[in-house]
């Protein structure tokens, strides 16, 4: 626990957190619930869920007036870092993407009636989301680009489009669609948020796309899906007309803490992973692995990038409890591509250290490798959020970038 | 082809093979083929096999008197590049590891009836073999620490002990297993290469090891094999007792050009994919991922480092040809380390280039990630291979180190 | 000013010294201050330090039983930043180096008569002094290993030996030398530290060494050293005998914030002028160089590291301050290598947007690109501190490196 | 010596270039001679040349028709990496920058009188020459930005502008001068170039530019000129009106080898005193500190890189032989990043072996690292030269950059 940032409560909460993600979480990580489909261990965690419930760790984002806790985002982040000590730990603890961040929209801009109908049992644990954004015609990295439509007839949406990596589809019982509602409005005001019934006809889970070597299933599934005259009540528009980014950019600074303080977690693992085997592996008689400067060079790195990732995402989160997003928006974008980074490159030094062992499915590392190289390509390309950073920066040398390109300057290859 | 290095014959049949790659091979890589096991696109490759046979195109890293065509190891790795264009290239054309190592292995090697056994079902593609030297208790990076041990009873050899990364070993015909046979020898004289029939009582395939998420079978495997009281006969020996070291030294040289070549083939593979990314992905109205000076900058060090690399490799396999493996072992050190960190990297930005699109099995990109990563340890952890090389130099000044580890000097920590 | 160390000293403090670094001193970065000689400038910095001393700033480090502030260490690093803004705040503030260090030891460790006759005017600022600890013929990196000797005689230590490196000496009153006085003792027992005025005979500065193409004078020199039958009285030790490497390590947690807040100071000054470049240097009509992506990449990257450097290095201040430095020397060895490393990347991406004026002496980032390359050197190599804490962080899985080296045990290359 | 590009020529001749650089030039690497001014070892130059001449090793870059050996780039290339072994050979050998290319130029472009009045003298060594190209207000990246003009007066070219970074100047006869003469041409055919004679009224050295602390004089020099109203005979141009740009592209690929040749020339000096260091440097009682993994992994990366960065200018050049530096532009582009990277890498891993003695000016390294940083940026910003690489590239795969751009179209951030 860094001093710096410890509370009262993450004292109490976390080492109870830790003790139960260790001996309840940690053995469920063999190859047979790894490697494959997420449905063969989803019942077993549905055992763990109802631990987690009896030992009063459910509901840990929750604000006080959801009858939560109220952490700060600081102290939230915290917990969440040693969740992802195991690829199990959100889910177990009901606080995984991408209903964490559902409830979260859900509670602020959902009608009341909505939310007794998918808010609750979202939070009980009895069912699951989606969040269903990205497009595969269109580059993510440009948000305001997308071709879904969501056209008003009656009392109803009438939805068409065609969408895909749309997470945890499999399964959930609704999905948050972001749609075209009003075209003609300036780029940024044209789309709207819309809770979609996934039993709604008209909507398909074409496939759970396989990633990485991975057609998981279940809340591991990334699905293609289709919207074809998908009708629901004009009553089920989250927020306002209009304001779907405005929603999907007040999600992103605390998605992004919860995202860069799992890869912490990650890290961190992968870590205590490298340092165990380079101090039990015998090269030669007596000779262990860590006494090589090579894997002591990457001990030594390791443990200074993730401090410095820790500081980094721990300090937004503060920020963002004082200040608000919109304050730290450039710490925001840093801790994006900083983090992430380091998370890959411990991942990779950790594999190296167990040679062989270190690419197969017995031990966590492959995993993690397969599985957290979207890192820096989800939520924004590692390269958006660089020149999103050095945009803004330079505004305040008097350079306007964007204002250049809009009386279309041709710009020069550097 | 790079000028240096075209000769006649690569002029003649590079471009007949490529075509061939391009047209039957190239198409193979639907998502269903490379996901899961390679059984799945094995009878297909077989068809394809009866056609490189009729065009005349069969053995091609056969020397003269293995009535092959008797390229020179510049003229096969360039071959062996554009075979790796397809992942299934080198096994359409029979030169895949480990067989194309043990045919030459069998054929300078083993006797004459050891051969006709196996070494000609081998060249006709009938049968399969596998290669069984690592062992999981012991570090790969010092190959004389073996446990598996070949006692001599009577006119048998009974061999115990527990093997893994057997590859290809599932299906496979036969194992040649690096065992202890003189266990009171210097430590690089303990060892020799038997064969041993896959059939033989004791053998036994404990599991397809699951690798980055593939537990692949057929020539896909990694296998985790256990030798129990397994009886050959003595007549199994390949080449002398004590030489298995000795041997595996000598297949190094030509394997090190055909690994390095194959990825340059995947690195060249994967530029195109990336290039043809950045001149069709559309960022916005007009606007294409190529005119980005971050993609820009991933192509150039791409072309560039490429180049590099088939340089280095090439010049060695010539340097090879004329001088012997032992006169450019420093070569065959460099370019270990040197090709696959360029591959990994091209790789890596290939997938970045792709975006989300980038780490889903409908690209062969993900596919490389994964089944790649394992570059920098097979064969040699790189680090291994940059001590042996520097330490190699380092006595053309005067140091000797392993001498001075020999009399037992402490080492400090720099 | 980062909100999390920001206290209501700094907040009064920080702005003023600011004002003062950017109205007094910079404009004394012309090329004849900056090359050649320091005595060309000291001349103006006394008049400068004597406005330090109207405005109420001087002696900023001092504890409060020297009738200092009593600053805390994460306060004055806050303030070493600032500082680090020029090249010549720190001594205009006389908290340069090696004074600062020299005035904490003696006034800890030196005899009332010494600190009447040095401590004071060194506070005053009337007098310099410097450091003799590195010697040419031992590696730097095992401190233990010292030539130089200290052999009592009646009264006198009578000192004999070779040191480099000894900044500052040109023109300095008096030196802290390092010598072994007790050669019989345990290895990191064996050495004193003695105050040696440099007009005691025998004292020999042999030259000033040219660093980087500076062979400069007055503070900014390094100087080897002869010390050749050198007699001071025995009360000129430093603490008590045989305590020299206790002394060093004493320095080594409040020296190690002051380099590495110099090196943030110095990472900002680079960043900021790096940015005004990019807004400001037309490359086509219209287009400015900060519309290049490789530059924003720089400018990003410089942005999220140099935060991160901060965070590191106040966060162990801090923890100094509230644990004492043995509690985080595994913080203490990281800062090093971390934060020497962000600066030198900063420092090369600025020369680079600056193009061929980068690399003249009209700018100052041609100055530190040379006087910052030791950083990575100099107070132990980094690759020494990152051995030193992987080692450490081994401890803990129960390998002890160390321990393994005493019982001889050769060390294999991994 | 790469068997892959050795000829009878350069088996004759490297041997003897060596053997005259190591015995010659190599014992005049003083710190005298190093630091300061290139007028205090430029009459020893002198005598040393004459050893050349007397040699028959003068002028070894002239074709047949000027009286040389016709040496292919490639043969040439190879000398030149001899050369730069030491800092002063290509100077003593009378084929330096920028002479080496004006000699070049002059022959093919100039009318018989002025090669009678300049050329001569030049190759024969007794006059220097500099090029007159790069201007403080527009940047290096885009050579049709030009402010210099040269307007027809009669008989005369009147001469008007500000040029630095004008190499040599300092003591040179002529400045071949880049100044616009049509300025409504196309931006690549309005300017020429010129002879100017350095002693011609209104040509005025305004200084020396200090560059990395060297304010060097003689051929040294990096000079900031003003052209004021000079005045020069209308057949002091060189080659065409307007061809200006078209005569410097033609310099380029020769003069890309020498560049490149010459930097790995200096990355093998590095290279052997790095392992020299590493070789003999106790660190402790019979530990040297080669045995250290981090310094070897910096002398296996050297070595590989270093010889795949050869591998790639002799390659280049060898293709320029036989196919024209038009056929090869990308990889023309692709050695100036490539290879200044790889020789700044073993300058500073060099200098990180020799720890703080690698950091003065006693050695050799000091002064590479400050000399040399001007790689990445001269002769095109290597960021240039990626994009122009990459863009080309594009090209082939239907995307064509500039075009975009004429058309006026905005470029998004990535």
């Amino acid at each position: 626990m860094e001093p710096l940032f410890t509370t009262a409560r993450t004292k109490e909460l976390i080492p109870r957190i830790r003790e139960f993600v260790l001996d309840e979480l940690v053995p469920l990580e063999t190859p047979e619930y790894l490697t494959g489909n997420f449905s063969k261990v989803a019942a077993i965690l549905d055992q763990k869920r109802e631990l987690v419930r009896r030992a009063g760790l459910w509901g840990l984002q929750h604000s006080k007036n959801e009858d939560g806790l109220g952490l700060t985002l600081a102290e939230f982040g915290q917990i969440s870092e040693v969740l992802a000590w195991s690829p199990f730990g959100h889910y177990a603890f009901n606080c995984q993407a991408p209903d964490i961040g559902n409830m979260e929209l859900l509670h602020k801009h959902a009608s009341g009636s909505l939310n007794q109908q998918y808010l609750e049992p979202l939070k009980a644990g009895h069912i699951r989301s989606c969040f269903s954004m990205t497009e595969p015609e269109f580059a993510g990295s440009n948000p305001t680009r997308i071709g879904t439509t969501a056209v008003r007839e009656g009392d109803e949406w009438v939805i068409n489009g065609h969408k895909w990596f749309t997470s945890s589809a499999d399964g959930a019982a609704f999905a948050v669609v972001m749609a075209v509602t009003n075209p003609d409005a300036a780029p940024h005001r044209r789309a709207s948020m819309i809770l979609v019934p996934t039993d709604t006809p008209g909507f398909q889970r074409v496939r759970n796309i396989s990633i990485m070597g991975d057609g998981s299933d279940h809340w591991g599934s990334h699905a293609e899906v289709r919207y074809t005259n998908v009708r629901v009540p004009v009553s089920n528009l989250i927020g306002e007309e209009g304001l779907g980014f405005v929603l999907a950019q007040e999600r992103l600074g605390p998605g992004r803490i919860h995202h860069c303080m799992r890869w912490i977690g990650i890290s961190e693992r992968c870590f205590d992973l490298m340092c165990y085997r380079a101090a039990t592996r015998e090269m030669e008689d007596g000779v262990m692995l860590g006494e090589k400067q090579f894997v002591q060079g990457w001990i030594a790195e390791s443990r200074a990038q993730i401090d410095a990732a820790r500081l980094m995402v721990l300090r937004t989160a503060q920020n963002i409890d004082q200040f608000g997003a919109a304050a730290v928006r450039n710490q925001i974008s840093a801790i994006k591509f900083f983090v992430a980074d380091i998370m890959l490159k411990v991942v990779d030094w950790a594999i190296q250290t167990y040679g062989a062992m270190g690419i197969t499915d017995d031990l966590l590392l492959a995993w993690y490798y397969r599985h957290e190289r979207g890192a820096r390509i989800y939520d924004g390309a590692d390269e958006v959020h660089k020149t999103a950073l050095a945009r803004n920066i330079l505004k305040g040398y008097g350079l306007d970038v964007n204002k250049n390109k809009s009386v279309n300057k041709p710009i020069a290859q550097a």
